[in-house]
């Protein structure tokens, strides 16, 4: 046995920054070699980030990623951490005949062993996860190698990703090739409630692989993903050994105890179990074990609860949605309610109330309180605000075009999407949407109007659930919060009764039942994707089914135009739900 | 030799409405047998429609899909009909255990035979396509079958669809397992200036299978896809024998010489030259050859040119969103400009002019003509037409939020954009958005604004298109144009200088290049992924290459939220051109 000083890079990649990445890549690696690190190891695709969805079929983009890994693998020895060895994702290609049904240019999820200013080997995702919000059989060709490199006398192989989650493959070769070590380089987005699936996961693959496994995950907001780092390290009986911390970066260190090897080098093919034959390809970098060491104490970080983890999640997907597409700052309509309120503490949280700009637009059938507890609310955070009455130019529409009930209630809306986004263009802000999953399901919003904007933290967020994280902030506050206020949110925000005030005594309830009961239906049929029968026999009314059901259903059109927002929940209406507009089925008749 | 008469349904599924794509089988299955048909073949997925998209992943759909097919096998026979066997596209599911990345409830993309009341034999797609806009992988698990039946004497092969496009697989096996006919359902997308891919495929396969070969493919709108119909009849030397028309529904008749066979019944595995084993199963229906009759003339359809493919394409689009989706009727904005003229035609070509509604929106920026344009149009197709001034509307905003530049033009488009969602609101109309795609990739619209609407019939028409489709139409008309007006489109419209006239004497050229340059460096960009290097290869301006590439990746989060509109080329900036939002990848660095 020897010692070996692992450091696991939980990043934060920009898409299709090559230079940023690779920038940030020396700055990881030179804090893992100032850590006494003897292997830095990096997440999936983290020199092109991930995903990069259609980018990957342009030639030129697979050429530029390729091109980067042998530049920072140059600079590497260049800044002096060509001793250091490096694993690290990024996009290469196979070297096949285009055919049809193949992805054009053959792309790989690849990744590469860096040592010295040379690219030691290669290797690339075998298993291409395709359901939920992957794509691979569209972007990659599958990898059909695992590399085990000797390091100081230990074998390391490596593996990617999805090969963990699939039977058969690289990974379940890594027993009967024997190794000392497995690591594995991930991005991995969050789901809320996912319990520890990738521990029990980790766990079990290190077990079946007898040897310690190191599992180095993804951070950060792209796009609709949020990635929770939460990377991860077990020994060889799936013991965890060590944790990085949830929704940040982090460099762990981690000494592990680990077997020597005097296996022959050279290409071995193996059987993977699943039709498939992987080449084992053995390299020696090193072959003489480290001096004895002490080691340090491994950090096992603690998890947030199921609660904040959310809170965070949307935090954080805020933050990179703003930096990563260059804003400085964003706005959004404050009507009083739970979900603005909300979303401007997400917003503060995320970037600081100094860059938040909340915009009051009362019209006629605004009561009292919500203006009260609109400013309340900029009081208690501090954000940028400013009052915009919107009575005079509905008035000015309707001396135009003659509206009634719902038209009319929807021009008021649209006003309001209209003005957050003319001060969006007139001064650069990004404009963040506050509707909630429930509306968003349901179709209860509208179109072009409180719907309006350019990126919508809370649309996969249960209206329940709304309620849920307000009451958590105002209990809970922690570092990475830009926003230093306590309780930032409003009680009366809280617990007051919902309403659109779109026309005189409105409440939700008038049009939706009340939202314990809504959201659990919702759960059901959307996450769960049960039919009719089963809600029924689940114990939903069978009239709610119906008249829910239907909305849910007829809604589609609107969703298809809803700005982006983080995914937390296994359906978040982007691209792991996806209906035809055009369609008549119906889990009940109409 | 034995003949045979096929008569093949090249109909118009609605996605989801399997009651009435069942009862469409039925009666298309009556005019079958009144034409003393042997054989009656639908298409791809007929009675559930295509693409179905997730609802394939709702085990209660897949269950209906089934429970359909039963059901209209047995209703044939009730109603007269069941001695002439049916070969019908359908989902069913394969009985395999759920495994990680394999789709829930393992559905197959079935075909089935229909015969007596019975379903004789199921099949069921091998090739899933994963590319464009396909994500079988997705949705469905492969089939390793391919039935022979034996109709008079006459051994028949059934495929679905894409196992025609690869290599290996059940089209492989047909020569080899030795058939008479191969009928193969399709639901195959129409894309402009495909040439004759479709009939140089079927006459190769042919020759390959060394039979005749029966090729049935959908027509109609679903969402963004248009299927142009074109089905094809090929004889085992792949000439052409009879042709159906583009963008109609047809039953095409045709009698077929073909060898009878008295090979034995039963189950026959055979390697398919993909690395995979098919099974032949080989059923007999009926012996005896039909006693000879005089066959009928097979009809060969002539084909559109190019525009007027292009033309009908988005008339059925229209035509087929309005209808299945159960609007009557429509409201767009006519600015006297080509792009809401050539939408106004389309529209009442595809639902009568007295269903559509335009309304001039004029500005303090309008131009005399565009109004006097605007009004000949109205004229012209016999629309119903309103003026809408938005002047006081737009000093009413104003008054609240001073807007300068850019953001005082959008709040012009927006504002026209929210009268045209109240009067569709208001009236149940579905908004017709008018914007380009010229517009579209470089994000040369308003968000909210001109791009608001249900449905964008020309967002895949580039520009210079757009005036050769006005061009086309007012020196054609078709009998299933629902206009008769004779030059619908005013020519000052198609040869004035374009302009949005959001400022004083604004024109496009201020912000873009002539048309001509933009949509020749778009179409090499866009459609042929070409890179930088590539593209200035090919001639373009470097500068302007590295403009309109930064306009076209920055506009991404504006076509995320834009209306659905009819797909024509290969990237639609639709689900065949997925791009991240947060991307700093440049073709060229900035």
């Amino acid at each position: 046995m020897a010692l070996l000083r692992i450091a696991l890079a939980q990043t934060n990649p920009v898409v299709g920054d090559l230079t940023a990445n690779a920038d940030s890549l020396v700055r990881w690696t030179r804090d893992a070699a100032d850590r006494g690190a003897h292997l830095a190891l990096f997440t999936e695709m983290f020199l092109t980030g991930y995903p990069v969805e259609d980018l990957v079929l342009r030639t030129s983009f697979v050429d530029a990623s390729i091109r980067a890994l042998e530049q920072v693998a140059a600079r590497l020895a260049d800044e002096g951490l060509g001793e250091l060895p490096v694993v690290v994702g990024y996009v290469d290609r196979a070297g096949l005949a285009p055919r049809v049904g193949q992805p054009k240019g053959a792309p790989l999820d690849a990744a590469a062993l860096l040592h010295r200013g040379r690219i030691v080997t290669r290797t690339a995702k075998h298993h291409l996860p395709n359901y939920g919000v992957f794509d691979e059989y569209r972007y990659f060709v599958r990898g059909d190698r695992l590399p085990i490199f000797r390091l100081h006398g230990v074998d390391v192989a490596i593996a990617v990703c999805e090969d963990l989650w699939q039977e058969g493959g690289p990974v379940a070769v890594v027993g009967e090739a024997g190794a000392g070590l497995l690591v594995v380089p991930n991005a991995s987005p969050y789901e809320r409630e996912k319990d520890d699936v990738r521990l029990e996961l980790v766990a079990r693959r290190a077990r079946e692989a007898g040897c310690a496994l190191v599992y180095a995950n993804q951070v950060g907001g792209q796009d609709e993903l949020v990635f929770d780092g939460d990377s991860l390290v077990v020994d060889g009986s799936g013991t965890l050994v060590a944790r990085a911390g949830q929704f940040r970066e982090e460099l762990l260190v981690v000494d592990l105890d680990l077997p020597v090897s005097d296996a022959e080098p050279g290409l071995f093919p193996f059987d993977a179990g699943d039709g498939t034959t992987i080449t084992v390809e053995r390299v020696v970098l090193s072959a003489e074990p480290v001096a004895p060491y002490e080691p340090v104490t491994p950090e096992v970080e603690p998890r947030l609860d199921d609660t904040g983890e959310v809170y965070h999640a949307l935090v954080l997907a805020v933050r990179d949605y703003v930096a990563k597409n260059g804003f400085g700052s964003v706005i959004l309509g404050l009507s009083g309610g739970i979900d603005s309120a909300l979303t401007a503490a997400i917003a503060s949280d995320a970037i600081g109330p100094e860059r938040v700009h909340v915009v009051m637009m009362p019209s006629r059938y605004s009561s009292e309180h919500s203006l009260g507890d609109a400013e309340e609310l900029v009081r208690r955070q501090g954000v940028n605000a400013r009052i915009v009455p919107i009575s005079d130019i509905v008035d000015g529409f309707e001396k135009e075009i003659a509206l009634s009930g719902l038209a009319a209630e929807n021009l008021q809306a649209r006003v309001r999407g209209m003005i957050l986004m003319g001060l969006s263009n007139e001064h650069g802000h990004l404009v963040l949407t506050t509707g909630n999953k429930s509306e968003l399901a349901t179709g209860y919003s509208t179109l072009y109007g409180d719907s309006a904007g350019g990126f919508a933290p809370i649309k996969d967020v249960p209206k329940t659930m709304v309620w849920a994280l307000a009451r958590w902030r105002n209990e809970h506050t922690d570092p990475s919060f830009l926003m230093s206020a306590e309780r930032p949110i409003p009680d009366n925000s809280i617990t007051k009764e919902p309403s659109a005030e779109l026309r005189p005594d409105q409440r939700d309830t008038d049009s939706l039942p009340p939202y314990e009961v809504l959201d659990r239906l919702l759960d059901d049929y959307v996450e769960k994707d049960m039919g009719s029968a089963e809600l029924i026999a689940a114990g939903h009314d069978p009239a709610l089914v119906a008249r829910i059901i239907r909305l849910v259903d007829l809604a589609e059109y609107k969703r298809r135009q809803y700005p982006p927002g983080p995914k937390i929940t296994p359906k978040n209406f982007g691209r792991d739900r996806r209906l035809p507009i055009t369609n008549r089925w119906r889990e009940t008749p109409s």
